[in-house]
């Protein structure tokens, strides 16, 4: 199932359920009103949400109308939280390269997983504002997922169970405050502006087997102002999203509608290329001596894009483009 | 005004008018169903609720019942977002010795402010779960601010008109996981498990003069099983709530409801004690050479109360239980 929320006027939009091919959608009325409460009572609105689903995807539904990724909010425009990883470990070397970061004994057997802004999340096409284009404005292509109540203690095992939609993340960074707010210890706050989201939440069967042990299999396409810097694999997650679950829940419960995300796709195969400017950089500045790859300004434009091998987007296309706040 | 709010099995709890003195209470029925809502209809709401309160207090609200903090949830029982600073330099040197933290040029310039979760805040009464008695549980003792939207590049100056409610805090924190969590850079996650809050959020004008530059100038007294272990004032916070929020907001708009903590109310003076046992052992550490009071385990009891100089306490108690999760 694809779901979708649209604007109106509310902090947390209304639901729509969309059709597989993102051509037509239908609002959610007489189910549930948005998203987050179809998250919180996700067994008794489902069966409802899966016949208009069914009806939508046969064209048998009156009341579909085109589906308008313009009118689309972030699937959860707020969330009760947002954790994102950095559970891709090429992204985390090349990153503490970039940083010049102190070695981090635990790499490859604690996730790194701060804790994120969930009051302002971004739709997929609408601009999103910085105050200054000299703070090293970057994105970071992502695939998230959205949960269900997570008790306290959930094991890895338990965790899948807990994983109701998953979502393709642009997780915006100002890079010239990252590195400060990691000496100081208490994590990202200033580095780490609103995030965004592309316009459709998907159940993990609408990706099929490209669903695996817990992590998104398929390639993100990411373009700045329409040239292609990156295609990596979202399977080569080093930790998977329920090892990351089993590890934000080890001390307290996180409750339903809770976004885990993954950290920056990358792959330790160069042809992959990069989902984010740093990464490029430091490549470079590794390969030729000199990072020439510059960071974003006002008016470039980031697209993502997930595809399935016939070369459809599940999620939808994140297009936004940079302005002054 | 003094605000609460009461279980009624939604995740948002019901919003009630308290009397000044605590003793009386009434649903704001047909004005606003929640804090939140509240908060973000503010200008809307209030002067129905200050007529509420007005008649509450000369006992002339005829549907006014004995005020229950039994049944209170957080005030705001998930917000939008939590922001906690580290705002005490006393309690930050101490912190830096007992943790070992590298030197932070910025420590007396740059608020430290860390993202927590907001989804599930804990009343002031309930027991507060962990899943062990060996991750080092201890409180800390703080007061904090509910916002109004605060658009991103709020000056310090401006901030203060954000500031719709103050609340005290009861920041809950697990000792053997911080030092690793501060150094890994990504900051505090399993260190920060749920928070709980006293009873009412109050508006400023409920503790008069002791709203003082963006702070709280009272004396809050932490006890530990009965035997009081602190008194800091909250005057002596080094930057102001004002200065907090300009550097929360500077890449990012905060949303209505946003919470943000002072952290650990701390004073130079040592008579004034210490409102967390991280503080009380490296003292002990310096002083005596052992540290010797020890974590908090399954049965501790935590009380915490603000006082004003007639001995009330105008934002109720904290008195919770520490319990096996």
């Amino acid at each position: 199932m694809k779901l979708a929320t649209y604007h109106d006027g509310s902090s947390d939009g209304q639901l729509w359920v969309v059709s597989r091919d993102l051509q037509r959608a239908v609002p959610a009325v007489g189910i549930v009103r948005t998203m987050l409460e179809a998250v919180e009572e996700w067994d008794l609105v489902l069966p409802a949400l899966t016949a208009l689903y069914d009806r939508l995807n046969v064209s048998q539904e009156a009341f579909a109308v085109p589906f308008e990724p313009k009118r689309c909010l972030a699937p959860l425009p707020r969330a009760p939280q947002w954790l994102d990883a950095s559970a891709f470990l090429n992204h985390g070397r090349l990153m503490d390269k970039a940083f010049d970061n102190p070695p981090n004994l635990d790499f490859e057997t604690i996730p790194l997983v701060y804790q994120g802004a969930s009051d302002d999340f971004r739709g997929p096409v609408a601009d999103i504002e910085f105050p200054d284009d000299s703070l090293g404005i970057d994105m970071e292509g992502e695939f998230g997922v959205i949960l269900s109540n997570v008790p306290m203690g959930t094991s890895a095992d338990a965790a899948p169970s807990h994983v109701r939609l998953l979502v393709q993340i642009n997780d915006w960074s100002l890079r010239a405050l990252g590195p400060r707010e990691m000496r100081a210890g208490f994590g990202f706050l200033q580095a780490k502006p609103s995030t965004a989201f592309a316009p459709v939440a998907v159940t993990p069967d609408e990706i099929a087997s490209h669903w695996q042990d817990c992590r998104v299999g398929l390639p993100l396409h990411v373009e700045i102002n329409g040239r292609e810097v990156g295609r990596a694999n979202g399977g080569e997650m080093h930790f998977s999203f329920a090892e990351i679950i089993a590890h934000c829940a080890r001390t307290r419960m996180l409750t339903a509608g809770t976004i885990i995300g993954s950290g920056t796709v990358s792959n330790a195969d160069r042809a992959a290329g990069s989902s984010c400017i740093s990464e490029i950089r430091v490549i470079e500045l590794l390969d030729r001596g000199v990072a020439e790859t510059p960071f974003l300004t006002w008016g470039d434009r980031v697209r993502m894009e997930a595809r399935l091998p016939d070369g459809t987007a599940p999620f939808g296309v994140i297009d936004q483009r940079v302005a002054r706040g």
